[in-house]
């Protein structure tokens, strides 16, 4: 009964993407820890690029300077 | 002062039944561990079915096979 | 399927405590949303004093003020 | 490489202000911690007033009573 | 830059185990939404079978049941 | 009434470090968004080294390649 919470800026992640990340992440956690996929839980974030930020800068900024 | 966070799926919870939340888990606190409510937080986060995974699908998946 | 964390300082909650904060924000779920049990997940976090702030101070020191 | 997640109720905070709240804690954990800006992430969640609740009730409600 | 958080009941994962974690789901990123490896954060949180709940009950006690 | 989680790794950060990333994030939400501090939640999880990845790999591990 693993949690687990992913999250990702909001820069178009699709609906099949996001169903590729749970299976896969479900599918990591049976393999390694033997988990049961029936009541792992995975729960995927978008964040909105304003509200995201690393070396201090919003991504919405650093997206505008080509990072 | 606890922090409690709540992770639903955003399918119709109605703002009396999130009140109903708040009340509950905030009485909860005080009748368990003596807790202020004036210092209980309580955060709701409502996410959308393609976001929430268990059994390695997404619960847009599982209610389209009527689960 | 929701899932619930419940953030304390870890000031002394009993086994009997944590297990009554489980039952009781399940069965909260439960009679206003119509969550099922089996899949609901409760998780307790319990937080050293030094690593809680409020009003801009640590837990450790406004219990030394007795507050 | 901290982490730092800020939840604040959905009220107009700013992009500017959301920049300057990134900013300030990177550089705050670089000048407490000596934490390398370029791996400090920072997310900033807004939750709605309806969903966020403090002494048992939503701030939207607190909000209608001038709190 | 995502950030996952992996929070797992106490009961021995390896240090193995746990880098097995951080690599495929820094993989999974990687091949699913073309995310940089050298940003990619990844927390696993081992909690307490005291702690976590599932059916309204805790671990500690559906383990002594042989659930 | 903001909430603040800060994630580090557990590499020695003090009682007195601890107080000021607490002190310093109270500050600014209060200086950036006019936040209370009184009703300011912070709360700062330090991590096990071996549960912490970046890059692919645990900090544990980047620590013995000195990075």
């Amino acid at each position: 009964m693993p949690y687990v919470n992913i999250k990702i800026t909001r820069e178009g992640a699709t609906t099949e993407q996001k169903a590729q990340l749970i299976e896969g992440v479900t599918n990591l956690l049976r393999d390694t820890l033997g988990k049961n996929p029936a009541t792992t839980v995975v729960v995927i974030d978008e964040v909105d690029t304003d509200n995201w930020g690393i070396g201090g800068e919003s991504v919405t900024l650093r997206r505008k300077k080509g990072q």
